[in-house]
């Protein structure tokens, strides 16, 4: 029984969560199931991709020979749908306004006069620490928490980063896309004057079932990335908080 | 029908989502309905605890004379229940470790070796915004978040915020609890050197039916939160994201 019917000649910018199906939204998964068209890419992961059926799906992520869908193109896809009268969701992974490129779609549609509705999901940076244990703030270590892509290289002057400013703020930092990078944000902040002493922790694929977990500290972390073979799509937590997930996980279900 | 169901003897952590019952996930949805019983504040909002039957759901918000129940109690009433053998729902606001207390609630399960369960929520300070066209990240905006509460003076010395260095690190800044002293750490960013054309949101009561929105820049932000009106519970918005509701507004369904 469904609560929720996507209209006709409407977008819907969906998060999915970070992929565990029972972390979708009722109303994502209503929109999922009654939209014309469900415009996705791969993030949103198997479990959930896998219940669509294929006549209503679209992947705009990877093309053949590894390119990407280019943004424009998803753009004027989800206009053209919406004018042909069509429902549609745009399914991204966690939800569609921490990185990604929700925004841009938004301000396509609204530039367009497409009606939309923003469908807010599950993040990520909170969710793949906090199901093993690490909260993204604590009284006792952390009164900020800050999600950061890890994708740019520290040393370039064209990094958009102030990972030195972030240091200086004292609060959780939770980086995205941040695995082949790690050793050099670390040495970024141990650099910019973090106590190398710091908890850090990796969690790939959080929520799913084939998740791992790697800890250690703002020195250590590169190690035990390639002791337990940390692959991407994983999330870096630095600080205190990090520390917990060695201490609760006796009790983790 | 149900795909979770709630076991006895364990205390699941749940975030309710920003107040839309919609924005439950479906695991969250379901366990409310499975558990023994549901502990809760004020904050998932009548939407949601108005579902709860009475004998299955207990306040441990603000208790008579507005006292609030002390959070040792918390922690001593959810291990008595589950060893009691009931299934527990402990029902958070947003997500349960995006402040709150649901990290010392998750200690004191693992010291008394209750065994427990994360589940995350749609976190209020990406959804609130969202909702309303202002996206956390954006390209050409902000390429980090951060998290703040901001119920601490920010010219007593006590205060854990380094607002300079959130200033300095350049991204958007999203304020929870921050509707009182607006005044003060809207200065504070302004005197640490941030432009004070700095578009800025107020969202109070983002994804309910009565949400409000008050725009404005770093300098005239308060004289709008009086102009309309915001009261808490609300979210501000600091960066070139907050612009979009503005942009965007006339599409948003």
């Amino acid at each position: 029984m469904r609560e929720y019917e996507a209209e006709s000649g409407v977008v819907y910018l969906v998060g999915s969560g970070p992929g565990d199906p029972g972390l979708l939204t009722v109303k994502a998964r209503d929109l999922i199931e009654s939209a014309d068209l469900v415009m996705h890419d791969k993030l949103p992961g198997p479990d959930i991709l896998g219940r669509i059926p294929t006549a209503r799906k679209e992947d705009v992520g990877k093309r053949a020979h590894g390119e990407r869908t280019p943004q424009s193109e998803i753009n004027e896809r989800l206009v053209a749908a919406a004018r042909d009268g069509r429902s549609v969701v745009r399914l991204k992974g966690g939800d569609p306004f921490v990185f990604g490129r929700g925004g841009e779609e938004m301000e396509h549609l609204a530039d367009h006069d497409v009606p939309f509705e923003v469908v807010p999901g599950v993040t990520s940076p909170v969710a793949a620490p906090g199901v093993v244990g690490i909260p993204a703030t604590h009284r006792e270590h952390a009164s900020s928490v800050t999600f950061v892509t890890g994708h740019e290289d520290p040393t370039k002057p064209e990094s958009t980063v102030d990972w030195a400013a972030l240091a200086e703020a004292g609060g959780t930092i939770v980086v995205l896309m941040g695995v082949t990078r790690l050793p050099e944000y670390t040495a970024a902040l141990r650099n910019a004057g973090m106590d190398p002493e710091t908890p850090c922790a990796l969690v790939e694929r959080g929520t799913w079932p084939d998740q791992q977990v790697a800890t250690g500290t703002l020195e250590t972390i590169v190690e035990a990335r390639d002791d337990v073979g940390i692959e991407p799509p994983a999330v870096t937590v630095i600080g205190g908080v990090a520390g917990l997930h060695e201490t609760v996980r006796g009790s983790l279900r």
